[in-house]
């Protein structure tokens, strides 16, 4: 008798926002698997710790060193495939005998998150749950007070590593838009906006639910910097009852 | 001293979907308002009714009945306007008395909810908080276990209302895409779907995270009923490691 795999959202960061099915699915699981950069206790591992069983194994997985090799390089991608697949098969020899596996998933497990490598090679051979959890778009604009779109309005989520001309094009077809994985990035999106006519809408979010949040327009932030998880929101709601 | 204002994300229907905050607010709350048809209890008030401290105040906020008029109409906007008046003006009587207002809302406050006219109306004037909650689109995509965009992938979310050839350009132009609000637009939704092929990656959801819940590819479903609620999800991911 095989066991059963969980994915478990675990929300952006305040640990509140956690919702109640995490925290049961947690309670339940004889394995606790996150993600984190090698010598990192890993964002996800902080925010549900205090749920995780007393009893249960911890099953850290570590990303591969890949900060040497270019991101659209053979070698990167056989790197983080490998990963994948080794953690993969971590977690099904556990399944195998048995055990309830949680992985911690930051934000929604499904919404740009790494567990989803995890589900498409594990999910149709095993019983798989997924836990939706509140995404870090959503902790962003909550925390900023922001309505973020509304009625018929479209909203567009954009990678700001996307190119300069497309972010342009696609920031002035949309109604609404988040901009997330901002980083290095920021003087190309600060750009893109600008052209597309949307800075002066424009909603720069750093750390949103956690401590040390910044929340400013992006027309007053007046340096270049951001770490990667920094968000850019602009709102949409051009016609409001 | 006044109140405080609070939008309380409950999430997508599963009661076991609101967060540890969304509960604890609920029980700091003197007044729960919740947004509801006229003699209906409304959804989000089922979702949370159990976490309503024994001695608050309900406060129901019944949406004028529209059903005769046209949506683009000037008497629809004026009576929809009203609307959003009085209740504020309800919710701000209570919070100069020094009440502490949870407004319950479907799904996340500042994601194309009721909530956000509300918010609007009455955030400049008094202390507010929005607890953030799991998106409706965040239920479905995990009840239908589809991971919905990765990496470099651009997430358009439209609304069915949408003209056929503007839903049938933005379908085309996307990686992912998740389309809202079907109800009566499933035929546009599914002929826009095949003229930007895309119809094959399509997955039909009803009653996300409900009971009853109907996840089926939309290439399967042969009928063209669907509640106002229904969503088309697209998944993006076209590289994977």
């Amino acid at each position: 008798m095989t066991g059963r795999l969980i994915g478990v959202g675990v929300g952006p960061g305040d640990p509140e926002l956690m919702t109640l099915k995490a925290v049961r699915a947690l309670g339940s699981a004889n394995v606790v698997a996150h993600f984190a950069k090698a010598g990192q206790a890993g964002n996800g591992r902080s925010i549900a710790q205090d749920h995780f069983p007393a009893d249960a194994e911890e099953l850290p997985l570590h990303y591969p060193v890949t900060t040497e090799i270019p991101k659209d390089a053979e070698a990167y991608r056989d790197s983080i495939r490998t990963f994948y697949d080794a953690a993969a098969a971590s977690i099904a020899t556990r399944l195998e005998a048995g055990r309830v596996v949680a992985v911690i998933c930051e934000g929604d497990p499904l919404f740009y998150g790494s567990y989803m490598h995890l589900h498409t090679r594990l999910a149709p051979l095993y019983p798989t749950e997924v836990v939706a959890g509140v995404s870090g778009m959503s902790g962003c604009w909550s925390a900023a007070g922001v309505p973020i779109a509304q009625g018929d309005d479209v909203l567009t989520v954009l990678p700001a590593t996307l190119p300069l001309a497309e972010l342009e094009r696609r920031l002035a077809e949309t109604d609404a838009a988040v901009i997330m994985k901002v980083g290095r990035h920021l003087p190309k999106v600060r750009r893109a906006l600008a052209q597309a006519r949307r800075l002066s809408r424009a909603v720069y979010v750093e750390r949103g639910t956690m401590a040390g949040a910044q929340i400013v327009p992006l027309a007053d932030k007046t340096d270049d910097r951001a770490p990667y998880f920094a968000v850019v929101l602009v709102p949409g709601w051009a016609s409001r009852p």
